[in-house]
């Protein structure tokens, strides 16, 4: 299956699906019904470039089925020495800022230079069934027929940590297929920007530029965590406040301390539209990326971003393990209460729980 | 015991201790042989407000004996309905800005509205012994006098969890004491803040005007959370740098985005030196109080601190449970070295010790 074809499946409300089958169409359901595709034929596929298998493994990472964990686990292990080797950007912004119109500009962009590029989102909120940012493909219709770009919709899933955790291993099988630049897409409103600041090397906050409220909406602490601010939509009647913005941020990220990474943030103006400095964009990134390669903080970032995920992980399994439990989730009932009432204190309701 | 006397037993290298004893030195070290002071003494004398058993009640809560902590905890919850009645503030800046001598002017200020103010510190790096930020109170010379106002170091300890615990009692037990005003001191550099952050009701940065470098040295964040920033040693030749840097923070701070409290951050200077400008901080803050106790944002943050430092407490004693264990020690010695070799992946590495 090729990303085109993939596309043609894309579940759509309202529209049929067509009733003769394609070769490839066959081939895919083939694939589904088989039980028996070994992790061998998993690993030599991605390995490949085969997105079919890429994506067959990526649904594996995301199932709460524990045999198929096992088998993904398995596989994540056997392409972890093939993965690592692309660049990774977190691209985030509020809803309307137009983000799936630059992701699909940018994207064009970095195929049209002979790389490969990946789109995956993190949304803990939403599901594939009950429609994730991403979930309507046909809003990046160029780049979903691009055969040397992959998109893939949020993981479905409750809560932020396992949304994030399943992207992580998602980013692995798709440096091992091949990809060499991998964009994790976010809404930019939520908690979920800390989770995808801590997978990417690069953060690029999308803005649109408005009179007074340029920041509006966004959470704060995102714009210290952005490595570039792009002011999207520069284009027609925009294009004057979008350099207004560009001014007025310019001066703003220029107070912030230094970055760890010796980086300075930069701002730009962009336009998804007329494709104005989608280029522009990218060569900043590119620039980012040999600063930080060459200083050695690449890997070192890296491997910090290791080290987080494994302590995250594991607090957040000893959490799920005690508050999952009836007997602490009535008693924290109780005891929020009784806070709330001023008759204990945080550190005496926590004795309390543990007691148990 | 009052100020003055507890200033005066103050231990400071190469000072030789006065070899006479006061009355009220006397009185301190009986209190401190005998082993029988009841709780309903402490609570007793900490509600008149006296300052001996205050600081001696704080020495419990501090000590790592379990019999202490077990008096520390009942005289803590008979305090409880008697505290929460103050403002809090935390007070933070790099070394050099002046933390001290802004504190000792802003506490005569408030002291001289008929207020009583106390002064806390959290350093998790420091202990009483090693020399914490408050441990030399005689830079704080004419504070420490004051009889309407109480100065406490840092509480000894090597977690910062451990260190920002013992405060937040702290906090309840001055406020049972009749202190309306509460000052946290931390050092701005390190991970004090957010704690810091999530105690207080508001939240000040101390700056230096300087030529260029508004923010060096002050950790990525902070801006974010500070509800004013004062540019301090505003006089003299400084006084034009203090206020180029007022508008030039005013401007950065308009383009953040609205806090939840309503409030807008503010930017002023202020001179300890000369007591400049330091009743219009008072009044600032002031405004705030007025403003959020209105709005009703005051009790629901203190709600929201409350249940943040209940789950806070579970985690990190979850955390030091499972960390602390030697098998889990040499274990993730080896997974962080096998992630550093890119020889597995946080999760994996995480489910190997999760499974011992």
């Amino acid at each position: 299956m090729t990303a085109k074809n993939k596309s043609a499946l894309t579940e759509k409300d309202g529209v049929s699906q067509p009733e003769t089958t394609s070769k490839s169409s066959a081939e895919k359901i083939k694939l589904r019904r088989s039980k028996q595709i070994t992790t061998d034929e998993f690993v030599t596929n991605i390995l490949a470039g085969n997105i079919t298998y890429l994506s067959r493994a990526i649904t594996l990472v995301e199932s709460t089925n524990v045999n198929h964990q096992k088998q993904a686990t398995e596989i994540i292990e056997r392409c972890l020495p093939h993965a690592n080797k692309s660049i990774r950007i977190g691209i985030t912004g509020v809803p309307g800022v137009g983000k799936s119109t630059f992701i699909e500009a940018f994207g064009k962009h970095v195929t049209s230079l002979g790389k490969k590029v990946a789109v995956l989102a993190v949304d803990p909120s939403s599901s594939v069934n009950k429609g994730s940012i991403l979930g309507d493909k046909t809003r990046m219709e160029e780049l979903v027929t691009d055969k040397n770009a992959f998109i893939r919709p949020s993981p479905s899933g409750t809560s932020l940590g396992g949304v994030a955790q399943k992207t992580r291993e998602s980013i692995i099988l798709c440096e091992a297929a091949g990809f060499d630049t991998i964009i994790i897409e976010t809404v930019g409103v939520g908690q979920s920007e800390t989770a995808v600041h801590s997978m990417v090397d690069f953060f690029l906050l999308l803005k649109l530029a408005g009179a007074g409220d340029e920041l509006q909406g966004i959470k704060r602490g995102i714009i210290e965590m952005a490595d570039a601010i792009v002011i999207n939509k520069a284009d027609g009647d925009n294009e004057k406040n979008a350099k207004i913005a560009k001014v007025a941020f310019t001066r703003a990220l220029h107070l912030y301390p230094p970055k760890e990474s010796g980086w300075l943030p930069k701002v730009e103006t962009a336009s998804a539209l007329t494709n104005d400095n989608i280029d522009k964009v990218f060569s900043m990134i590119a620039e980012y990326f040999t600063t930080v390669t060459t200083s050695g903080y690449f890997q070192q970032k890296r491997n910090e971003q290791n080290k987080y995920w494994l302590l995250e992980t594991i607090n957040l399994q000893l959490k799920n393990n005690f508050f999952g439990r009836d007997v602490v989730k009535n008693q924290l009932e109780k005891e929020i209460k009784n806070l709330e009432n001023g008759k204990t204190t945080p550190f005496n309701a926590a004795k309390n729980l543990l007691d148990l």
